[in-house]
């Protein structure tokens, strides 16, 4: 079966976000005041196969760990949907 | 009015995106070789005071032009939530 995950990886709460910060000044120097606490993190997209859900989300989760993800300063969520064998 | 956005920025189909594509060699030398097609982009979060939904959604489309999203090689897609007044 082929799956299609979609991951999202944010910076913790607790954790300062640099590059969110320089993002805020960036549109406050644009004239967007409205704008706060903005936050940067990863939206990842990949395709996988596998021989069941469960499996999928194993392997996702996995990769999310080992890879993807730093556990320590980031949180990760994703979403798995099932592609239409070809 | 306050509002949540939240913001997911990906390369266009069309075009290359050798960070996905590191990271998919990366995946497979870690014994992932289920793992194909990975796409990198961004997710941004961002809070924003406007006087309606309709103004809300302006700023953050307009932002994402003007800063955010490289519209040559990126295209962006955005979802609004009203925030509860304090």
């Amino acid at each position: 079966m082929k799956f299609a995950a979609t991951i999202q990886i944010m910076p913790r709460p607790e954790i300062l976000d640099p590059q969110g910060k320089a993002t805020r000044l960036g549109m406050h120097n644009l004239g967007f005041d409205q704008i706060d606490e903005v936050r940067i993190g990863k939206l990842i997209t990949l395709n996988l196969e596998a021989e069941s859900e469960e499996k999928a989300k194993e392997i996702v989760e996995e990769s999310c760990k080992k890879l993807l993800a730093n556990t320590v300063i980031e949180e990760y969520s994703f979403s798995l949907r099932q592609l239409e064998e070809a």
